[in-house]
């Protein structure tokens, strides 16, 4: 039997690690022969673009390599398959690219959206009886917001990226004598794990960040120059970590609900992100020393910084994955469940995709203060083990090596 | 003799590595006795806010974290000297602080405001005859624009922070298969050399940056969207790099020349950066998937990927500094000179301070192309050995460790 694996949904850290335990977990079994990777995910399946990774995974360099790159080797897409009551054609089409190149398990590395076509996929089988073709999605995303798994493999990386950046940016914020306010933007537009990660400093003894706001809870302009100024009365350099994502009472974004009367001279509405909306509103209100900073793409591609926790584990699920396939699992998503917080335990399971599909999990409300300004000390405690360990690049001319494939 | 020594300017990865090159030059030296810290520059020396180092570097662990923490231990300032024919009170009591702490020489690490402060309280000295307080400098800037030295403590982190960044984003860039640009601002106020060190990714075989704009040349929106749409031809991930002080060949920013008129919903007017109006342009005039990524003060404080080649060369010139001052030098500024590319040898020398007082050196016209959009190689020629070596964090929980004093 072959096997198939594809990457799909935003880049992550770990996305490649979960694909190397796949290709290491294939070598491994006799009942496997290729490997095939196929490009731009399900889009690469559907247009037969097929590489095997035997070729390109030559060797432990190569694989080590790959650990170390950030983004996805095979390419992603943002497809997601119709219902196939509705529409059946592509799924005949994508069985017909298995058939043809022997493909009896497909592995499908994603968020929410690539469960669901994991989902599908396998529900398309199963109404259909087909049972020779296994259908397993193994998840990523740096949002950790999937439901059932402890956390999401690329998380930790992105958390550990965060917490390191922020505690190098406190060190810059305290270099003057004068007050100052600096404003952290993190990822996560509906879910505010990423920013809660900013907490993992005070475990070393930082103070900061002094404020953090999480999409989970309403945000108030009037409220926040209020928080910011009772702030500034206790610390020099006020750290504030804010979500790309937090939202007005209604529900709409900030940074769209208090920017949607702005036009730019050539009437275009132009937005600017919640952390420069910030920044001009503590500039207007308060008058100090004020400054933003968008963590942007390096949250999710910084592997020079990844968590050896959260690499270690991607590629561990990516081999539980194919384990699972092989006793004769489908249309299942493989999770974590975490046993123990200290020492850190954790093992892996599956759970039907459909658990896993379209659905998010927030932060949890018991895990924010009253006031909604920051996060409670257990956030922090389920954050830490997930940041730990780090896996040294491997550099070429002062630069990280990554590896490609095309 | 005591010693005293201080930090001035913005924040850089190196500047504490310059003070640890002044303190261990002076613990070794019989002749030096206490080496103070002055808290924020030239302030702490008015304010007799001095520092007994020897009480804060009391081991090999302190010391090593001191070269691993970003930003400067003692505190900054901005704050510039009066001219002595003027105003000479804040001259006759810096002296009677150095003379009530027994200090017979100053060392200021700093930009080119700071070795004006070299050079106006040495020649106050000079013209008062006063020969026992020796006055030293010792540069550090991200932005490498120091007169004289070859090169800048301070450049070589953030420029490699750029290129491993750089490096990263591409591989986050070229994700899908869409057509997209991603327009990366570096830090540049005036000149252009944080931008071009993410040109050192091409020695290890990337083609992109694929456009490079530097301040030192006139910058054209008209002619950025030309450049933009050939490079799509070429490229499905079109990488720009920008930096943040581009002009208008009026000599304006061109962030400011061509966002003046924009005002939002409130009455004022609000500047985007660079990248963010080059993003919007992009979208306006291409229609294509674009995004924008401002490096930020993560250039000048990511001390976890700081280049081991800057760090050890900010600690030498710190102790060359001393042993100058021993040797009766005052007045001047220590400066490196490259001796060889290939191999890298460097040494150090100085050169009077006034020469490397409130000037800038910009990035060489014959280093950029002939159409203004690109660098050449002999830049990355220069660039690349500054970038060499990596120095590993001490890590706890998961996160940079760092050095305070206070």
């Amino acid at each position: 039997m072959n096997i198939a694996v594809a990457q799909s949904g935003g880049p992550t850290c770990a996305i490649n690690a979960s694909l190397g335990g796949v290709f290491r977990a294939g070598k491994r079994s006799e009942d496997i022969d290729r490997i095939y990777g196929a490009l731009n995910g399900i889009e690469g399946i559907i247009g037969d673009q097929l590489v095997d990774l035997s070729g390109k995974l030559t060797d432990d360099n190569n694989y080590e390599l790959l650990l170390r790159t950030p983004s996805a080797v095979l390419g992603s897409c943002r497809m997601k398959l119709p219902d196939y009551h509705k529409e059946s054609a592509v799924y005949e089409h994508i069985t017909d690219i298995f058939r043809k190149n022997g493909i009896g398990m497909f592995f499908y590395i994603g968020g929410n959206d690539s469960m669901d076509t994991v989902a599908k996929l396998s529900a398309y089988y199963r109404d259909n009886n087909i049972n020779d073709i296994r259908v397993i999605g193994i998840p990523k995303t740096i949002d950790n917001d999937l439901c059932v798994t402890d956390h999401c493999p690329g998380f930790g990386s992105a958390a550990k990226y965060v917490a390191a950046t922020v505690q190098e940016i406190t060190r810059d914020s305290n270099v003057y004598s004068i007050p100052s306010v600096t404003i952290i933007e993190c990822m996560g537009r509906h879910a505010g794990w990423l920013t809660a990660a900013s907490s993992c400093i005070r475990a070393n003894g930082e103070s900061a960040p002094h404020l953090i706001y999480l999409p989970e809870r309403a945000f108030s302009a009037d409220r926040f120059i209020v928080d910011v100024k009772r702030q500034m009365q206790r610390h020099r350099a006020v750290i504030v970590a804010v979500s790309e994502g937090i939202k007005t009472p209604d529900g709409r974004f900030a940074a769209e609900s208090y920017q949607s009367a702005k036009k730019d001279a050539f009437g275009h509405t132009y937005l600017s992100g919640i952390g420069k909306f910030l920044e001009n509103l503590v500039s207007d209100e308060i008058g100090c020393k004020v400054r933003s900073i968008e963590l942007n793409v390096m949250q999710r591609c910084s592997s020079h910084i990844a968590s050896l926790t959260d690499i270690q584990e991607s590629e561990r699920i990516g081999e539980a994955a194919v384990e699972a396939g092989l006793s004769g699992k489908t249309g299942c998503t493989m999770v974590f469940r975490r046993d123990s917080n200290a020492p850190y335990t954790c093992s892996i399971e599956s759970t039907d995709a459909l658990n896993t599909a379209n659905s998010e999990k927030f932060f949890p409300a018991e895990w924010i203060n009253d006031d909604g300004n920051d996060i409670m000390p257990a956030a922090t405690e389920y954050l830490l083990p997930l940041i730990q360990g780090e896996i040294a690049p491997v550099m070429k001319n002062g630069i990280p090596m990554h590896l490609t494939i095309e």
